[in-house]
């Protein structure tokens, strides 16, 4: 990683902590919801106006970077990874927790140049723990180095997934019935604080031993890739194949055997991948 | 509530306190893990420790209470809500989350007199939340008051709950089936931290419109029970009836009408109480 990066990502985590003090502020304030897509798939003023503070920094800072944020493809901005250095933004994982307040609300800032992500920071602002990593430098929260668990037996393990927001019965299906086999192995127990990024960050701290997700997007689990491989984790497709950071699919674990024991058990699904073209999204 | 029961308030919150500042320690060290009575119902070391040091002290101070306590009962006690005033303690409530280092343990001390719960604490010590409530004095979190959401529309709220400890698959179907049909009423998502004192807490708090459960205990949701009562919440059976603490069934709102509604939804089942003779539960 050349000294650019570096300065990169101390301005990631600067942004990220001044959007995450905007976040926290907002928590404590009436929030105004908008409908985006459907009643569980919330934006507020607070993600537009986060998400705008950061591209705003970043074009001023590193004018020739490029830029893939939640809501900039929202109001249809291309979401498509180049070869250009390219920061992958949500500024609120988690708008349904923060719309209720509940307490897991996350900044995450990815970057990655030449397809291949360099850097990570989610600062899960509300319990006030930032979450770095750099590629072959180690992860870490509020500066303490992380670990996966060493845990080997799926039936000892926790694991981290979401119901998330589509409702359509075929996807309902699917996840019900992947979470039900995968509980029934049996494992201690599935847990999921809401936001992609922070599980992911579960996962390298070793809280859990694997999350795994389909449905959510490219800005929720860039940073938390990085966060996850450098604490010694592994990735993956939900298919066992390599992860492919557009394809919204993801298995995020503790180590090679756990990732394959789950991917035995999801009934995988295809979403309409982040980088399909604008016309085919509506 | 006389002076005395203010005086048991008290050491409660005192007792909360220093038993939750040894689980804090335990989370950081290695736990040793015996099985309890399956896999998934995780009891350590630091149960025991935490639940005998309250025995000790409550009945140092308060030698004519009675005690009922997860681990006691397990060791053979009787678990039965008689007219003394009873101390109803979990020492280490979200023991899989211990285990783990997943971020919510409670310590939980609920008080009843005349078979009528007098006041509840609930320690949540990973983050350094004590919430308490005495009946009729209103619910505290670190000395700040509570209120519940005052959200009536159940397609705009969160339900917390938990998949247990049970993989029977008769109560596996049944589990999966109300989550199902309430995730789809739609609502904006399920959650649950993995305890039940805590997740009552989140509803005293109005992170979340209510939770509901078949399969907890008494000692898990007697302090929580006073918390969402004192913060505006109601409590009922997952019937429609009135709670019954032995039951091993709650639901717990923000109000009546959120609550009747997950009632028509949920697949309700009967645990074996936590009152039964002894001899029945082997």
């Amino acid at each position: 990683m050349t000294e650019l990066w570096q300065n990169a990502m101390d301005h990631a985590v600067a942004l990220a902590r001044k959007a995450g003090s905007l976040v926290r502020d907002a928590v404590q304030n009436d929030m105004k919801v908008m409908l985006k897509s459907s009643s569980v798939d919330l934006v507020t003023k607070t993600d537009q106006k986060v998400e705008q503070l950061i591209i705003d920094s970043v074009k001023e800072k590193f004018p020739t970077h490029s830029f893939i944020g939640e809501e900039s493809v929202a109001a249809g901005e291309p979401c498509v990874l180049t070869d250009n250095p390219t920061w992958i933004v949500d500024p609120v994982d988690g708008t349904t927790n923060f719309v209720h307040g509940y307490p897991f609300v996350a900044v995450s800032i990815g970057f990655a140049v030449n397809k291949k992500l360099e850097f990570g920071v989610v600062y899960s602002c509300i319990e006030d723990k930032m979450y770095t990593a750099r590629t072959g430098q180690g992860a870490f929260c509020n500066g303490q180095p992380l670990h996966v668990s060493d845990q080997k037996e799926i039936t000892q393990s926790i694991i981290a997934t979401e119901f998330g927001s589509n409702r359509d019965t075929e996807v309902v299906d699917k996840i019900f019935s992947s979470m039900r086999k995968i509980l029934c192995l049996p494992i201690h127990g599935i847990r999921g604080v809401g936001t992609a990024a922070t599980n992911m960050c579960l996962v390298a701290s070793g809280c859990v031993e694997a999350y795994y997700e389909i449905g959510m997007h490219c800005w929720d689990i860039a940073a938390g890739a990085v966060i996850v491989t450098e604490a010694g984790g592994v990735l993956m497709d939900v298919d066992g194949g390599p992860l492919d950071l557009m394809s919204r699919r993801v298995v995020a674990a503790n180590n090679k055997m756990i990732a394959e024991r789950i991917v035995k058990e999801i009934d995988a699904f295809t979403p309409l991948r982040d980088d399909a073209p604008i016309e085919t999204k509506d």
